[in-house]
């Protein structure tokens, strides 16, 4: 197997961040996104839409999307359980997992995406009064998982999961790229999740 | 358990099919969207997030977003399987899916969202322009669909799964409100397999 990566990357680093979380080690191969590399001829063979992460596995086979890569590697690897031991778990988990793929990380992706200038090769064309309104959407779902982990101590419940990495992800993102830090914005909650989670060695994985 | 559904709406229609597919039948409640009655506080208390459907379950905890509630769904009714036997079809599903989540059904809610005079009150601040360039990215990635289809007969490959569900109900959101007809983009691939799901038992359930 193979993984084609990205440093810093936030979706490359969710898969980097599972693994390590599971001891996983794989050959990884660097795509050059700021060379243009994911849309090479020979990396759009792998992936068509020249996303990363992708994993090459050694029947030739390319298994795409992040959490589809997961999914794979924890039928591999169950040990520590990310996703869920049952059907039932593996819902919650999901559900969890979703809603910070759909209210977080796509909103803080296309903030950033529509409104900073290094990301005007990738997103063309950029609409930034778009990016501006996502950017605000971002800050009113922070005060939601605020709430979520004012009650619980992680983002799908009682104990460390891939909602939490996606999460994490999402987070360091926007902290590098929007400025954003919850304790800012009074979000106290959030912000000892987030520096708890960044204690964990799994925390530097893919950066 | 209760499932709260609205009719026609696209993510309540991948549940209603995915139920139809394996012969489930749930106690349903009605959301009405036209009068707002998502947003009421009781509803609220539901989902936080407003979105439908939401499945109650008997112990009184609500598992919400399409996907997770079908995954809990596939636990309860196994057969016919529909998101995988093993991890590792499971993950090449969940890709299948993913895709079509991300490179079709979200883009043509944002053309429609942003475009849709009827969806001002939903998607507030609509923004046309980005709508417009959405509505282009989708045309484009169903010619990328088209070429899959080329390849074989469903979206995740050999046989029906949730992607074809997926699938088929964001072409039929395009079809009712982009007046999107794959054959009259030349997508004749698609188009067959588009018939073909249409003539499915299940493909009107949830309308």
């Amino acid at each position: 197997m193979k993984l084609y990566t990205a440093p810093r990357a936030p979706n490359p680093r969710r898969v980097a961040m599972f693994m390590a979380e599971k001891g996983i080690a794989l050959p990884l191969q660097n795509v050059d996104l700021g060379a243009g590399e994911h849309r090479s001829e020979s990396y759009l063979a792998l992936n068509p839409f020249g996303r990363l992460p992708a994993l090459e596995l050694d029947d030739g086979r390319v298994l795409c999307e992040t959490r589809a890569i997961c999914t794979y590697l924890e039928g591999l690897h169950p040990s520590p359980n990310l996703m869920g031991e049952s059907a039932e778990e593996r819902a919650f988990i999901e559900m969890a997992d979703r809603r910070i793929e759909l209210h977080l990380f796509a909103i803080a992706a296309n903030a950033i995406r529509h409104c900073h200038p290094g990301f005007a090769p990738l997103e063309n064309p950029q609409f930034p009064d778009f990016g501006t309104s996502q950017g605000e959407k971002f800050r009113e779902n922070a005060r939601w998982l605020d709430g979520v982990l004012a009650a619980q101590p992680y983002v799908a419940g009682q104990r460390f999961t891939i909602a939490d990495i996606t999460a994490f992800c999402a987070f360091d993102f926007a902290r590098g790229l929007m400025k954003f830090r919850p304790a800012e914005q009074g979000l106290m909650h959030l912000q000892a999740w987030r520096d708890r989670i960044a204690e964990r060695p799994s925390a530097s994985a893919g950066t």
